[in-house]
């Protein structure tokens, strides 16, 4: 497997960074990552405009644009030649001789293997647990993860699959997915702030705004105990039905027929727009 | 200058890391650092037994023991050949093919030389801006300094030096000290909750109660401005006077008798204990 680390394309193993490094030394470093179907990055512009707006909150100079980015994703899809796989651009915040102040952001851009079965599996659906946290600067998509990762055990320990963050009784996201809910009135809801504005989370707005009243508006802890429905969006999930959240089970633990639906459409919005901005 | 990575000591320009690292991917690890001085770590024990608890609250495994660690520093420092430095020890959360689990940590150790002038400058002090924040897992050493290094440009638009958290009013810390205040009543002060437990600050206690009446307790922003002196401690500052914060000038922005006084009780107290534990 081949990756980009700055001007150079290396193969895996060489696919090395100095620990002077900021993202070492201070977590500090952005990323997006993406899909590709059969060689076509998905939602591109919308993943790149994105690490753009990341980097420019943080302070890191993107050493590429968009279009030399492309060029750079269409060199590295065809030396991997992976048709399905998901790619990862890191922005990190450079070598710092004094260990805390951004220099010349180093970009690392890694492929993997990621086949996703297109096929909504009702049985499948997640367990989560509720904790106290709202991610900082939830605007970027930082390399902090500092507590989706800690709170792993946790979830272990509860036997759940993930977290879902809860700050003064409302909701925010999962540390990698954001968060719908579906009300009784049949009314689509999902938070607005204290978010990372998922692609995917954007793309379902779109379509969904075309079939059912859909708001974005704070989104309480109880709003989500009591909704029809729960899902999750993410690039590596599209959408995931909630079974339940602290051990209550939503509604009657079924995924949905709207999530079911939604998600559907949402395959027929990824083949429409496999070709945007590729 | 030699480092260590793992098992290995390598030239600095080696001492490299696989992207796949959960530091790099996910910002997760800890760390501690600690100076030497004629060749001497200064409270060692302290040091890592610190290190021992971040790795152990963030669930990584530390492949040295502390007597191993102490053998590892003394070929290093032989080696390396500076005598006054300052020491890193970095454990990340390891090589993560899902770029997201904790697997066997690697443990990275740096030397850079570090000397520092034992006189005190009374014309030397630091102006804060505050902040709303309080880190998380402030008692962790993790390596997330997110917002730290995202709030530096902040601080130099202020025209500051280092910013102060405050959280619902009450302060905790700055990014990488702890800080002390004085009272009229000559009490000295300091934060015992939602603070990174401070080497210095802890042997600054220790010498402090033998003279005045020492406290843990909250720290309200308005004791902060009322306060007859201010101070920061860490191991690359030892004790540092605070001039202002938010341009408002604390006292009459002299650094007053009592600072100095327990710096030259913090030089006494490093001599003291210069070959505890080692």
């Amino acid at each position: 497997m081949w990756a980009l680390i700055n001007q150079q394309f290396v193969e895996d193993p060489q696919a090395l960074l100095h620990v002077s490094d900021l993202s070492v030394q201070r977590g500090y470093g952005v990323f997006d990552f993406f899909r590709t179907a059969a060689y076509i990055p998905l939602f591109i512009d919308q993943h790149l405009d994105r690490l753009e707006n990341s980097a420019a909150v943080l302070g890191l100079q993107l050493p590429y644009n968009k279009e030399e980015l492309k060029k750079i994703l269409r060199e590295l899809i065809s030396k991997n030649n992976i048709p399905d796989s998901g790619i990862r651009i890191t922005l990190t915040g450079g070598f710092a001789a004094d260990t805390y102040t951004v220099t010349t952001p180093n970009i690392i851009i890694t492929q993997m293997a990621l086949s996703m079965d297109p096929v909504f599996d009702a049985s499948k659906g997640l367990h989560l647990i509720s904790e106290e946290y709202v991610r900082e600067l939830p605007m970027v998509k930082s390399i902090n993860y500092l507590m989706g990762v800690y709170l792993q055990q946790k979830v272990k320990d509860a036997g759940a699959d993930d977290v879902l963050y809860v700050k003064n009784g409302y909701i925010s996201e999962l540390p990698r997915s954001n968060v719908f809910i579906v009300t009784a009135d049949n009314e689509l809801i999902t938070a607005k702030e204290h978010i990372l504005h998922g692609i995917t989370r954007k793309n379902i707005l779109i379509f969904a705004k075309e079939q059912m009243e859909v708001k974005e508006q704070p989104v309480s802890l109880n709003d989500v105990l009591t909704a029809k429905e729960i899902f999750v969006s993410s690039t590596t999930k599209r959408l995931l039905p909630v079974f339940s959240v602290n051990g209550i089970v939503i509604a009657d633990g079924n995924p949905g027929t709207v999530t079911s639906n939604l998600y559907q459409r949402f395959l027929v919005f990824e083949q429409n727009n496999l070709n945007a901005g590729w």
